[in-house]
């Protein structure tokens, strides 16, 4: 039987040119798996009348953006994930969804191989090989673009040489990935550090520098996910789509910083993420309100290392999913509403409550009706510095 | 010899109350100490001489300003320090400083005893009773508002029957507490998490929904310290004071939040810092360009303990002078320069240039001239992905 | 309705008296609720009896040796529980044990408060007193001892003169709690931390100074759990016991160490637990076998902080439940056989076996069947260093 | 001029080899560099000559075994280094010390290059080429025992033809590597996880099963360094090598355990380090006497991340530059006497003094002279409390 191979394809040139690529080279047939996370551009029919054209054997397009938003964005959120505490994995969050579906492709066709149209010097080779490893680990990963170094140049020629319906002519001066969860802009001129980013690297976001009335919302979360937005019910897709439009407009979820790949280098990214940023910022402050201090902040650092772990590819990991545990456990109080102003590029919460709270405004208040007996304090106080109060009594008797 | 107690003096009605009431009930002399930390409001000779009228055997006032802006906001800046991701510890940083003088005016004047006006449940008699304990422990310390339960009530019957020079009528609707590194508000209708601060919260910044021209800064740091503004030289203390006003003018800095207290209670707190969190943003994204990944990722764990700490009264304390030592070491490439713009609300960094930028062009690039050789990383994906690959082989062989 | 008071009983002098004492002071009636933990000593009809002997209205007996190795020294042994990496908590884990049985008399007989015979200077109290404020908030918790200033000689006294039916001649040079899991022994001489603990100190172990023929024993797991000891089917208390008997035979499991206890001060304390450590050594092998290196390497940190939780009586507490999440998900690998030496003191791993084994003997193996593809080292190794040799570059350039 | 290449040798048949093989392979001239890290066997000469019989045109023969104590051994001491809580990380030390030298003669003799006889799938390769990498980031390595898959076999016949002066019958069973630190031995019929290993895997130590009267020996320490033992004055290898002689004669140190290589495999190894266990046993209890407890508990991660990046090869990297201060801050108070038993495999602490104590007695005891004021105690007991509390109340009012 004839060797299968399925490849992970986008419709853009480099995935197109592949196809018959690596029919040619390998003699296998060439299965094509589009999957949609959101990234909006050509529909999937149009997409998979491509792949066909450039000589898939099979193409298999799934919508995935329900699970997209359910089981890959909604954990994100649950864990604050801000790798170097600013960008939320959009990239890095797609790709374990993608390799799910290349497996299942795999599976279903019976195909031997994978291939994916990385370079060799991004963290997407990490997350689609070490990913489809602890998926499949009998599948084979081929990479040709890194493998084979291949070019732009290389692509477009083949392309023109067997007139495979690509428009080659379309160059942008970025490289983008875009999902409902965000998009990330590289290379080009924002590969000098000193160049500010310019209009035309955005797509998601407004000119928060533009004047505009700001725009008042309030998200409903009910243990850990956000059910209704303005009190209308969402599904967690439909309330990143709807925050993606509202917070948008105004600016809110830009992101310009120089980031640590996997591989060992440093790199510039801008991002957009105005639904993520916004969901993370009211959802992070509905824990202020709602989640036991020792707990907040031991979840900091698990919600560092799990977005560490999916930054570097290990969606698919024992580590992963003990921290997905811890991380569960956490949510199961975090209900109530959290009312944010978007504005001038920032989403800027000014109201919370919740049947959850563990604010007691008697305990708190400075006002009548205080129940707090600052009595107790006194001893606090005293215990709490006893340690640090021996070690000075120790170190003023050094000579 | 009559024993002696120095006062941790304000100026304001209950510090001043305090000195003849705690000299009435002990019969000891009070001598009132003011430290400037920057807190702007009435001169220190105008306080001192309060101080005196209220009964005060001696009066100790210090300007403190550049000492703090050195010595306790540049290593938050360093620490990157914000208390549950957002609170760049504005108070918790001055207290330490105040106790470092209170100790020395008690030595100097010898005073066997400490007090302070704080209640019994906040962080400050926290800070302020660590702090004495482990700089002096042989000192005691008295706290009469927690203690005896004073109210501002009895402060102000106390002040009026003794025709006191204080201004009784003035009465904020918040409590509030300032310094050079921003303000403080708590307490009022903030108490109900649903309000919105309003207007009359804010004194450090400007609305930042009104439109204004963005402002273009750039910050020059030099090993972690900020040492050029816009290319002139500023001080520590003169670089926070700019950016107060520059970014202030953008109402860059507000942070409305809930907030863990030490002693076990949840409390609504509203910020303004617009200079620390202008410093604290550039500062971490030169970090970002000029720190190596290991050390970057543990220094987040470094700094989100010691901010902690800080937050907790510790600051002199055995394991904050270790992560003290860990966070100079970090600093010494963190050199360069970081454009930012200041506009609603936000200060952006859109540019940042160094000597000591780990950041590599050709390394980095997808243009001519890259220098990585991506043939090196089929071998580090394999490899990074084994454990996770045996640990798949074995699951799967489950039945 | 008189009120009623559930007293943690342990049948001993300071809690016999504290019946009739605490009746005398509150009016309330006293119900005497002794937990079996395994900490041998009188039965506990005897115990009972002489609660009602000594006023006790009712007595609640609870035999919970199973629960408490199930629920809580399993889940020591899964987090490799050692305080300060020396000491498996005996008394830490007991503690919310009995107060969860005490809450539950309370409930049963229409308690409103809880009494317990801690001091001030412990961790018990804080144990007790915490873990009752967890599980019933509503529950007061008075605690004689301690706040009352209660001593020996008062109690003496006290039995004396009603001739309460305990014998006060009695007395050990030590404090000593000890339940299935071990036997913690402090004060006397051992306060004098030069001097070593002498031969009386001890009673789970013998002499490993004294020789005797090693012991071999195989304990085998299932999913984190001992199922059977030398093939023979245990329950999880009886895979303590047994131990405690043939890992005491040979002194294992002394420690004689300086701890830190909550309440801020060193202790000296001396502890006897064969079987525990006799498992945490076998278990903690087997995950060496069976757990992925990157959760491993985590598991450690959730561990130490598992541990530190408990041992700082926040048992009940958010977090707890969180890690012990974390915890559980760790644990469906951790299968298998491992044998054992005991001798000297010693419990030696020398052999495990596995079927969930991530050890690969043709990846590790130096001999024929070697499947490493060792060319993939060279890159994973130039990746791997990249960072610090960027940095070592950018560091040499320094002038 | 003719290219130079440094070669890490060790006198065996491996790198006596590599000597010529190079040579030929490259053309360039080949300078042997040997260094002693206690590992005993061959005096430096006679390894000398036998590099200059097979072919090195210069040989650098350094004794390292001061520096290696001094400058490698006491830090990992100072960190309580046991990756996975158990193995001293005997060889990964020497590691960069030998880099060091390797970079050291580079310079001096002018080689472009260094090479090591490392296989793929160990840790050493990554030590030395990610060390190299970070000293001289200009230098080139080679390694040919993996790059060119030469094998013991192959070996054996170059050595013959060649006649080159190397025993090549002497086949020892196990792969061995040894310094002062310890022994470190793999493979063989080791690779079966259930085999015990056997009495000739030993070297540094003697069975602990055969019966010896106990051995007591006081190591005195001053600022985290031991500087006497038994009240005699030592260096740091003296120490060590004394106490390898006196704990090696009661079989301390013995370790057998699974370990997880950087390279992603796990392996079994067995390790004997009975002066490096003894040190690391007396200092860390000397840390329980002398270390605030908060230090103490962020020591510990601080500790195994250290461990880890050690093993792991980044001993010259800035996270380890950045620990290292902090373990420095931490050592300042480590000083006194530790009492140890060597007996039976065990080295255990019976005794503890030291003029930095922070083990009060009169606040420990339970004896008169007691100085703990235990009404402290309920307050603190409250507030620590507190937030569980309120965590319980609202979990209490979940329906």
């Amino acid at each position: 039987m004839t060797e299968r191979i399925v490849l992970a394809y986008s419709g853009g040139l480099d995935t197109s040119v592949a196809i018959g690529w690596i029919a040619e080279e390998t003699g296998a047939e060439v299965i094509a798996c589009a999957v949609d996370v959101g990234q909006g551009g050509e529909d999937l029919d149009t997409i998979a009348a491509r792949a066909k054209a450039c000589g898939a054997v099979e193409v298999s397009v799934v919508d995935a953006k329900d699970e997209f938003a359910e089981q890959f964005c909604m954990p994100a959120m649950q864990a604050n994930a801000l790798y170097m505490d600013r960008y939320p994995i959009v990239s890095a969050l797609s790709r374990p969804l993608i390799v799910k579906h290349l497996v299942a492709a795999a599976r279903q066709h019976g195909a031997s191989t994978v291939a994916h149209g990385c370079t060799g010097k991004g963290n997407d080779q990490v997350r689609f090989e070490v990913g489809v490893g602890a998926l499949a680990p009998d599948l084979k990963v081929i990479a040709p673009v890194r493998d084979f170094a291949w070019t732009r140049e290389k692509a477009i020629e083949y392309a023109e040489k067997r007139s495979l319906p690509i428009d080659v002519t379309r160059k942008s001066p970025f490289s983008v990935d875009q999902n409902v969860w965000g998009r990330a802009v590289e290379t080009g001129f924002l590969e000098d550090l000193w160049n500010a980013p310019t209009k035309d690297v955005y797509d998601y976001t407004e000119d928060p520098t533009q004047w505009k009335a700001p725009d008042e919302v309030i998200v409903t979360f009910d243990r850990g996910l956000p059910v209704a937005i303005d009190g209308d019910a969402v599904t967690p897709l439909q309330a990143i789509q709807l925050l993606n439009k509202r917070a948008g407009a105004h600016g809110v979820g830009r992101i310009d910083m120089v980031e640590d790949r996997l591989v060992g280098i440093k790199s510039r990214e801008v991002y957009e993420a105005p639904g993520a940023m916004t969901l993370i910022t009211a959802h992070h402050e509905l824990e202020n309100v709602t989640v036991e201090r020792d707990l907040a902040r031991f979840k900091r650092q698990v919600g560092q290392r799990w977005t560490e772990l999916v930054y570097d590819g290990l969606w698919f990991s024992p580590l992963k999913y003990a921290l997905d545990a811890f991380l569960a456990e956490s949510q199961q109080h975090v209900s109530g509403d959290i009312r944010l102003e978007l504005h001038g590029g920032n989403a800027v919460v000014n109201g919370r409550r919740s049947e959850k709270s563990l604010y007691d405004f008697n305990l708190a208040t400075y006002d009548e009706g205080d129940s707090f007996d600052q009595s107790l304090a006194k001893g606090f106080v005293e215990l709490w510095g006893l340690p640090s109060k021996i070690a000075a009594k120790r170190d003023q008797s050094d000579s």
